[in-house]
């Protein structure tokens, strides 16, 4: 790759260090449907240890520093991504196939995370209280309690093939845990490990300029399983942040749950972002709502965690015209190449197996492959009482697919709503009469879901204070957590209380005049 | 039982019903050690069936109460326990073999409790955050999101066999989860199985006075396992707040975790809460230190999961001080009957098996026991390196018992506090220059533990704002919660991000004026 302004080393990143290991495992290039031009050291047992015990090390360092230390270690980081931008998207653009400019808007969106959390840090921390002692209360006195919260420990963090920037190296989880005071190691997804050792080259570079201690920051390559285990199941770890699929999250979320001391897993599995139209909003907006559902699923071809899979709505004559809509606007979709020849394949057998259900009815496909690797968007709809009966048409096909849900009546879109899994996210389309109409649909579904939307797709997912990107099981295994946005660092955080502490042992935030 | 103004039923109440079933159990009278008057009804799976339906049919309408009709219901509990008051002491006292005063001092705690997170919810909601839209945002336009949280569902509630009050039927988590929005569904502590009726009808009435939903608080009796087991594995329950031993409570987190759905599991298992005594204050203060060691251990007949049972020393004159006082004032205390025949025979089998190891000192004992079943009072002590060597030096004896342990030099004490399992607390005992020399061991113990106290004893637990009853695994299953204070109300509720919502749907606490 003499395109690259430095070379793929293939190794792992410990305590400041690059690390070679004996065996190797190839990298693919989706687009060209073959190996790419780079090899990955095989992590093992030893190095996981080493790993673990280099950010654990730093721990007791890192947890000391300040806010405002943590916040220049972030800056850097985004300094550092920033320069190191166009190495890093023509890199991610042979391993994962994704188009540059969403790349660019990746790194851009990566940056700003980084940059959020720093200006978060350097704000007044308003989560503290402070209760000041009484000793003249009766019958006993009271002490002063004063509370804040310390970090969690050393952070495993496993990124997603779909986001290799933003939800990957230097994505959320790391950031958040950076951000809360805990040192990260990152098991490098392998469809996109060589993006992973340049952002860490940057993360690296970022903690030299900010003397922070070597070991907060670690990368592992690997693409075995075992190796996944051995992570999660150290004793140093104390946290994990996951994004990725239902199976392998529930597996790594009950191997934490199974250890000697069982740890937080914090995984966000994906969804199938339920699409509730309502009649009015249909009768008038048919059309456009189906021209906007479309360009939503495609986005990332299909492959975003809060892609619309599920369409509910009543039948009729407004959703005939819907549907028309989304057959001819789907009909003008190319099919495209997938983040892996797994998920393509994936992706094969799940839409065959809804093609072959007798009670569902294909009613749109996109442009038809080119090549045998890419895959065609394709649109079902079956009846109510049909996925009431069967929970194949709510799994979560990963890919541009969705499943429109026909409803006879109110009772049925009731019961649909009823029975919903756990969601990211789901929209409501309807104007002020229906939402005034359908108040109790719209209650009921809230508590299903981590995010509602009202008239808006649920693509594209603010980073900002007030988001949550979580919710109920299986679309995370922690429903009261957020992997996106400010309260991310919450995950990696935790109380505690500091009863008639001098003023010489409470932490900052704690030291106040009114003792 | 003439002296009570109503009757013991002994039975189940669900949706303001009370339920009889056929089978029943006994309850004990630990100071006669023998049955007690009352039996009551065992639940059956159907019965568990039965509650959680009710309370999740209960939840449509109470999840939509506001903050002030769930005030006023906590503070209905609050007046009808203090009218019952006489009563429920009475009979907490015959089943527990606690004090008049204590339970009086308990009453008031539970009272108080209720009374604080009624106000709570009376004052502004500080925990919302609203980013408004800007729709000329490039490249995207932003969309208006506000965070806000919705109560997590019915929770199971297991009181702890200590605080027959504060702890249990209407204690910190039946409160915190009704503060919350969610109903509540009790498993009586057969160890106070009548006292969590008369409390049951308490509430009972306070719910006709408030106009709650039938179902928003549940209360079933049982001693058996496998109804334990099916509550916390039924489907409509959404959380559990548990207070008991680490035995029962793993058990019961790893059903939690093995669901199809799995649920957050909030157990508060207890912990040996370690004092660290610091040279220079125990040579100036080694006897004061020994008297409220003895003390603070004496409360509840050690019996408190912040009962300090874990003493760390630098051995010397000043040491040898201490436990001298430590024998002399261990000598005047009296044996008293436990909680219950199986609290008690735990007590002796665990304080001979440490007796009868050759690496211990027994070096103060209570006053010989006069009846089999009450136990007595016991100090040992061992050496820092036996400690490091045997995790049995660090179980928590549920009882009038503390182990002293010796260190040789400052190596060796922090070796020891190194290892320390999780605890609920721990305290600091040092004079201003203790503290200046030793902050980096103060330091690595505020790590292992959910409340780091200085100069003062662990027990007595201050219900305020700024309180964490918690702490690292085995102290409490999740770290990141407490199960005192207000902040227990944030284990039953979880994040909800609003985008792009009318008016109409959105809560109270996110419409404001700045749309």
């Amino acid at each position: 790759m003499t395109i690259l302004s430095q070379d793929i080393l293939g190794q792992h990143f410990i305590s400041q260090q690059w690390i070679a290991t004996h065996t190797n495992f190839p990298s693919y290039d989706p687009v060209a449907n073959e190996k790419s031009p780079w090899t990955f050291n095989q992590a093992t047992a030893s190095l996981v240890d080493q790993a673990a015990q280099a950010a654990n090390n730093a721990f007791v360092n890192y947890r000391q520093t300040t806010p405002e230390q943590r916040a220049s270690l972030l800056e850097a980081i985004a300094q550092e991504i920033e320069t190191s931008k166009a190495d890093i998207i023509k890199v991610a653009m042979r391993e994962t196939g994704l188009p540059e400019a969403r790349l660019q808007g990746e790194t851009g969106r990566t940056c700003n995370q980084l940059l959020m959390f720093a200006n978060y840090l350097r704000q007044p921390n308003t989560s503290v209280e402070i209760d000041i002692a009484d000793p003249n209360r009766s019958p006993l006195p009271k002490p002063d309690t004063r509370l804040s919260q310390l970090p969690i420990g050393p952070v495993a963090v496993f990124g997603a093939s779909n986001f290799p920037l933003a939800f990957s190296t230097a994505g959320g989880d790391t950031t958040s845990a950076l951000a809360a005071g805990c040192p990260v190691i990152v098991k490098g997804h392998p469809l996109h490990a060589a993006t992973s050792e340049l952002v860490t080259k940057a993360i690296e570079k970022a903690i030299i300029k900010t003397q922070m201690p070597s070991g907060v920051f670690n990368l592992i390559q690997s693409n075995k399983p075992e190796i996944a285990t051995a992570l999660v199941k150290h004793r140093l770890i104390k946290a994990v942040g996951f994004t990725g699929s239902l199976k392998v999250g529930r597996i790594l979320a009950d191997l934490c749950a199974q250890r000697d001391e069982p740890i937080p897993f914090f995984g966000e599995l994906g969804s199938v972002n339920p699409q509730v139209i309502l009649p009015n909003q249909l009768e008038t907006e048919a059309q456009t709502l189906a021209e906007t559902q479309v360009q939503s699923m495609m986005m990332g071809h299909g492959q975003f965690c809060t892609s619309p899979g599920l369409i509910i709505a009543l039948k009729g004559n407004s959703l005939e015209r819907y549907k028309e809509t989304i057959s001819k606007v789907m009909g003008q979709q190319s099919s495209a190449p997938m983040l892996s020849a797994g998920i393509a394949s994936q992706y094969q057998q799940q839409t065959t197996r809804l093609a072959e259900n007798h009670k569902t009815q294909l009613i749109a496909k996109g442009i038809p492959p080119e090549m045998e690797h890419h895959t065609q968007p394709k649109c079902f709809c079956v009846t109510a009482a049909a996925l009431l009966q069967d929970k194949l048409f709510q799994q979560e096909v990963f890919g541009p697919c969705a499943i429109i849900v026909e409803c006879n009546d109110n009772q049925e879109l009731l019961q649909i709503i009823a029975q919903l899994d756990g969601q990211l996210t789901a929209s409501i389309h309807g104007n002020d009469k229906d939402i005034e109409q359908y108040q109790s649909i719209i209650h009921e579904l809230s508590y299903k879901v981590g995010r509602i939307i009202f008239n808006q797709m649920p693509t594209g997912v603010e980073v900002c204070y007030s988001m949550n990107h979580g919710g109920p099981f299986p679309a995370s295994t922690d429903v009261k957590t957020t992997s996106v946005g400010v309260k991310a660092i919450n995950r990696f955080l935790r109380p505690i209380c500091f009863q008639n502490a001098p003023t010489s042992m409470l932490p900052n935030e704690l030291r106040t005049n009114n003792r």
